[in-house]
């Protein structure tokens, strides 16, 4: 019973702040840090790297669509090449400087627009994945269970690994209830907390229609950016400890 | 004997483009790829990249302000913590980008506005030199003669490189003559070039004052951005092959 | 037989260059000045405001999706209350330059993306003609024959106009045949001319299938970006001349 | 005995916020807003400025160099050109926005480091002025007692109006004691308050040497971004209207 806590960080920009870092830094094992496109100026990107590194907090590049303005969140068309070349620039910019401060980026995980983007789209997936297969080919990829990156990843070489959301409503599909509809995300805290915790033991959950649904996850993703978001991702990370659960980083 | 020539190389954005890349690709030994900052999109830098690779040229990282509204022109009064992650933040970009090309960045040359001020202002080269020890103390900086950051990169451990222009005019001390006052930029293309070959050949130069001025440059500077610009690097580069200069990068 | 010329014109930002302004808006009578979030920066605007007023050719706002990367070429799905303030936004900013140059902005011309998403996306052509109605509702928006800008526009008090273009292949149900057809776009300058005069004498074009089409085109737009751009637009203007057209501003 | 209060708002950009704009607008006369330089993305100059309308609340431009990355807060050598466009750019665009949500821009504030760099060089707050003066010359421009703006304002036909801090310490010439000194910013509310009542009662503040110095300042800036910043302009707000002053706009 192994489980990884994932969260976004360093997504702040220029004097611009959104979420408490260094406190999510002290509660998650895998660190996903904005590389410049949808947030993240270098300055932050280097303390929110050593805050990870002195902490032993695993580091991922969360790479996006080039849109600071809309930070990431609106879809765009963009060429494969131009993709390919845009993941590639934010990947060894942030590795480049984790290395400076004593760490290194171990993992891959596309935000926002992107992140739906790749799960269906397989042009915009595989330029993706052949971004990481140019710069470095271990590097796995975090997504969700049901996209084409998985397939596309194991073509080229590159591996992938799921996450799981405790507080999103799943479908009997294994799919996240979409946000739009009403109870897709859960906000009672022992809730979430149970929920995390059968993902880990038995990687299951609930779906809205009540049946049982399998999500091999390896990672948990959890929020940081709302009210109460630290004090849910402390709660889902006592609870997993409690029920036995080893908190390591998938990498 | 033994010279380089360097450019800058990259410099469009998007849709825009700025000189004839794969023309002065074939003439320089060293190309000074635009890092995003100033210019050069993720795109242009991987196919600039790949062509300097392709062809031999060493890469080196043109790292500027963030300023892609005044191409890096306009100095700036950045905090050094800022300016040294965003050096680094540019450096590990490009470089990642000539790796998965197979080649690696070989050097560091600051641009425009940020060049000018690392030559004179202490804080800012510490920064520049700071970012350059962080990523890798054994790239090399590319600089004026009379610049600051000689001294502070012996003292950090990290070596400087110095350049010439065979196109500007000297003062007896050693320095440029600024462009604001006449006959500061050289037109003629004889001249030009027999400028650079005695700079190659006796590694000196006549001033305005029609004093003999020694300027150890390891690299001449060639420029491609302006009409004519890619048949004067080439009349340099045969005026220098012709002398029995051997053109190689110092890298 | 009246018809108006219309180009896009100003696309430079910061040190780049697009195109041959100052010839073009000797050729044109409607000059579509980008705005800044494709390109255009506030000198850029400055002077081609300038420039047209003294030749008294019609200035319209050419709006666009915030995406200076990607020369607003790339379909966003932008919030409708978002597009509609960034629509505002721009359009304030060139009538107020435009003015202060002695002029004012007289239409709105969406540009790339934006430009084919308003054509069948009604929600965003909804927030379109919203800003253009909360600014001056009296100001027409030029946009293609076969959109629903139109029904829109009509609905809300907003006047539109259409265009055509002689140098592109029509369907025989009105529409432009896709670019990544092979023939969508006509290249021999005898053809073209022949084409733009038809729609100002007749208000027809030939097909792709040989039929006949009515283009009720008050508008022809030519292009000033492309090696041959402004002498294809010279041509054009004079065929049109010639034939007893009456070149003049729509607006 | 009227003085008007003014506050910079609409700082955010995109996803991030930056103070309680509602709070304040509750507080002051005048309404500083970010115009999209330094900060401001169009849907919160949008909401910011019809907020503004709704409170009855005078509506600024807070014009800026272009540097979102820094909050607008580094010195740049703009060209005079160029900086008097981008003032203009900026005045427009906020303008048009202004008068669409049915109220209109009534004075210009220069932000950060432009704000501080027109006090001293006459180049740029020369400038500054010219955009003024394209624009509408009416519009009077917000600065510092001691300032060059004062005088080109004053040649150039834009009137200029003079604002004071009451929580910072002045010298007695009548300049801020620069940030970087100790004691210059006063933190003390009842203090800050009682200064307030002086400079609108008296037009005096006493100095960091002891003396009396004549403050004519028509507004009183107060600030909405640090923590208990709204607690103190509503204190100063409180203890101007218990002293009978009158809350007034300057236009």
């Amino acid at each position: 019973m192994v489980m990884d806590l994932n969260a976004d960080l360093g997504e702040g920009f220029g004097i611009w702040r959104l979420g408490d870092d260094l406190a999510l830094l002290d509660l998650v094992t895998s660190a996903n840090v904005a590389c410049g496109f949808h947030a993240g100026d270098p300055v932050t990107i280097r303390r929110t790297c050593a805050a990870a590194v002195d902490r032993g907090v695993s580091i991922g590049a969360q790479v996006s669509y080039r849109d600071l303005a809309h930070f990431g969140r609106r879809e765009m068309d963009v060429e494969p090449e131009e993709l390919c070349a845009e993941v590639l620039y934010q990947l060894a910019a942030v590795d480049g400087i984790a290395r400076a401060m004593g760490g290194r980026v171990s993992y891959v995980k596309p935000h926002g627009a992107l992140y739906n983007r790749v799960c269906r789209d397989e042009e915009q997936a595989a330029a993706l994945i052949d971004a990481v297969a140019d710069y470095d080919p271990s590097l796995p990829v975090l997504t969700l269970p049901v996209s084409v990156v998985h397939a596309i990843g194991a073509a080229e070489g590159v591996p992938t690994v799921t996450e799981a959301f405790a507080d999103r409503a799943y479908t009997s599909a294994g799919t996240l209830v979409p946000r739009r509809e009403p109870d897709a995300v859960i906000h009672d805290e022992g809730t979430v907390v149970e929920r995390a915790v059968r993902m880990a033991v038995d990687g299951m959950v609930t779906s809205v229609e009540g049946t049982a649904v399998t999500v091999g996850a390896r990672s948990i993703c959890v929020h940081g950016d709302t009210p109460g978001a630290v004090r849910l991702a402390r709660a889902v990370r006592d609870g997993l400890l409690e029920a036995g659960v080893v908190l390591q980083a998938f990498t």
